[in-house]
């Protein structure tokens, strides 16, 4: 079926790799090796692709070079695979702008995290206007980023009831820790919710979620798919086999080193990893080591 | 005496206003209004300026943006006034560039706020490389700027020992609570400390703080300038009494309401101060109201 | 089958009340409307109670009240209910007073919580200690208990991992978010682990889970029940169905009201349940009405 | 003078010791170690000692310990010293009886810490009702205990300004960081406010506190109220510099170490320290010997 004909339901179901964005050792951006990766992961099972977010370190990036990446992902990008940008700034204004901006390029979805600087001030009512805002003019339909490590803030389970009733934001990424079903419940079946973390990716889907954004499909779009497509085929136990297998990579990879190790994972699994940009720092070598026989004896990478 | 020859220490003792930027209600940005306040405070008994900070809401700003509201301030500012500008960005290579830039404009410091998009991977060793990449090359001395209530994370007292070694990183501005004296203790009595609220001024500078950046020095610099000249001229009794009026005004305004409340006071005490650029929102009629009383009350606005 | 001959892991399976202890007005304890109480539930599904955990507000009770409430629970609780009994002190040394009387006086089992005074000292290696030295001289087998919204302290997966291989550690009760897979992951599928909110009963369940210890089994042993008897005999979809009932019941009152909300809703369905002991306060009369008529809408309470 | 006609102001005026709890390996109660230690600050120039506070372990004692702990220290304090018994417990009901027991037993003052296991449910409504309660009923006067690290919650400038005036409520130790100018702003300068921490005891009588409590008055009663004589003797830049060691001498033992370091620096300054009741540990004997290394090298212990 082709993309145009599918519901928003349709387009999100599955396995979304959140992009880790390629740089040199002095931090240059890469896009040669961005578009190879992306080439890479068409060949996979993965539903689509999250550019400019966490794991592709978004905030460590200029504007211009946001631009050059969303464009090199959606020129390399195959037809069946949707994309989301991260298009959330801190500034209401700043965000419609990069919406707009993201849309015009032909992205799918913008994914919107909350402004966190002044996280105190973040209350609902001005949560409630702010992504209204840019909802009523993004062209595009916009995903809710929910993600307490880098934004500070929760959403509350009455925004997220609330806002749902927009017609324009269809869904979430919630990568908050035990609030899944909560969101769920909060705003009905319809809303479409995916899970931020392979931590939880199973449960999410058995609670009604359609979806995972995971940082682990970077360099394991398989292993990310198997759980989604055992679960689809009614094969319960087998899916739950398999996420707990999920969990333990996410656990050395993510859970550990955040980005980096995703980099790390990435360059074992022949995909270009590289260091993340400064401030971050990139494994030391006793790390490398000691990550790649974890993940050989547990079967993730071929010795 | 002429600025060249001002130690650094001269050139930031005493008080200085975190400029708040103006705005018009769609969020455009005020230059002239800007310019205006500028002027108006030069005649103050302010030590000098902090462009681009928390107060600034330089989050909010395009950096295109950033540059004009620096360049503006700059142009006006008075011979004798100190400025210091906010290049603190989430990664090393935009806080070089922003460094770089706001030195070749001609601000006296840089501020540099921790990144906090990844705060859990910003551990001592992380931020000691951040913060001397960038003071290794920046034209200008550096400050450091701690506030974990927007930056999540507060700098230990082992990393400041560490950090205030580098010849070029000259200083801090403290914003976190309770932690003034530890910093002195580890960066030894030659490092300049300011305090960056007016809740704990006159006791920063008890324990050899050398000034402050004071939020509610954008519309009672007379009123910060006080506790200094007091305190100053070995006056403990009247400083700290002072201090008192100081805490109350801060509590009632910034305290309460953070940047806007600080808006709504400057544009009582005839400066610009406008709404927040959203999604901030700005004081109703009825804060504004009670706020007016309460200052009008409180004797700092005229009846 | 009689208990003697089962196994703890079928001891463990179901659901368990966590008892709410009954004051009077002045705060006295009321022995008989305890055991009046537990008559009531002794004809319900349940698998058993939990003494003296938070809904008991046992750090309330004077340590004679703490016995006197146990040895009433125990003397009329019926022959197939399995009692767990909290003996969680502040010291070692009191705790293993605590678990040691609680044995001779029959419990089944004794549930530990962390010591949290001294929280930040509670490191993975002080706490393996701690627990390992209450569970070498219990005579009955020890469950773990970790609350962090009223112990502080969150248990790493590793000391799960390191303290569940000893022999008399039998299991654990979480009422942490978002952990249950990862101790199952820690632990292995061995470790009896229940649920410790509704929140997340079916999700536990689903991940290997043996039960739960549901604050609103208080008042609706039976919904409680449904969740995983339907779960049991397979009826996956009808089990999640009621598992939202389930979270919708339990939002409105222990994740409202918390303890005082759970008590209300017992005088709502017939048991007794009466006013926390002060400091908590009891639901206003005001609040007493909304929560009856929610309750009664939903389908919880008969009209 | 005698005590009987001093005012609270100046019974509180100086520094007091809160008293370390000895116990020996096996963690049993040493009531003579204690009577010792008390005849030895009998000589200090300590204004009194705090009996069962977070130093003395007060959670981890049985209440019948807790009763011949404050039996032995008010058997053997010297005629003009003041003693505060810590009485703060999880219920109204037990803070009550606590209270009423250490006014006979001839306590001067109560300490009451807030109930902390409902953390969240410690609203200042309730609050205020459960420190009015007891401060209604009980024969000597009140002291508030405000200690964020082990009781959780803060309490607020509002609580503090509404509770103060209470006739039975005369003071308050607080142990929070960065709050006490504001809650002697919000009570008035009649409130008796003591710090409850080494690491800003100049900071607080510059401000209008009255004294301390001091953990490192354990062993070090001098170097405390050498700070405090300074002070009141006017001698401000040698109270300051005496401040700064004293600082040195907090972070390297309560700071770092807690209990367990305060045990160890009674033991090098020939007091009865003993290790901590478990779960605390005692220092290793490698943390012992550079404990002790630092403090002889600063001055701290006579080589």
């Amino acid at each position: 079926m082709s993309q145009e004909k599918m519901s928003y339901r349709e387009k999100l179901s599955g396995v979304f790799a959140p992009i880790a964005t390629p740089f040199d050792e002095e931090g240059n951006l890469l896009l040669d090796q961005l578009a190879s990766n992306i080439r890479k992961l068409n060949e996979s099972g993965l539903r689509g692709y999250l550019v400019l977010g966490t794991n592709g370190e978004f905030k460590s990036l200029l504007e211009a070079e946001r631009r050059k990446v969303l464009e090199t992902v959606l020129s390399v990008s195959a037809k069946d695979k949707v994309v989301m940008a991260g298009t959330g700034r801190e500034s209401t204004y700043e965000s419609i702008i990069a919406s707009k901006e993201a849309a015009s390029m032909r992205a799918d979805f913008v994914s919107l995290i909350a402004p966190s600087f002044f996280a105190k001030k973040m209350t609902d009512q001005v949560l409630l206007r702010h992504f209204r805002l840019i909802a009523d003019v993004s062209p595009v339909p916009v995903l809710l980023y929910n993600n307490p490590e880098v934004a500070v803030l929760t959403f509350s389970t009455s925004l997220i009831g609330e806002i749902s009733k927009h017609p324009n934001i269809v869904g979430m990424k919630d990568t908050s820790k035990g609030n899944f079903a909560s969101y769920l419940l909060a705003a009905g079946p319809e809303f479409n919710l995916l899970a931020g973390s392979a931590s939880y990716f199973f449960e999410a889907l058995v609670m009604g979620g359609v979806g995972g954004v995971l940082s682990i499909a970077n360099f394991a779009p398989d292993a990310c798919c198997k759980v989604f497509d055992l679960w689809r085929a009614g094969k319960f136990e087998e899916a739950r086999t398999e996420q707990y297998r999920l969990m333990t990579l996410n656990q050395k990879v993510s859970g550990k080193f955040g980005v980096a190790g995703v980099k790390a994972a990435m360059d074992f699994a022949e995909f270009y990893g590289g260091p993340p940009r400064a401030p971050l720092f990139p494994l030391t070598m006793d790390e490398k080591i000691k990550l790649r026989e974890e993940l050989t004896v547990a079967g993730f990478l071929k010795e």
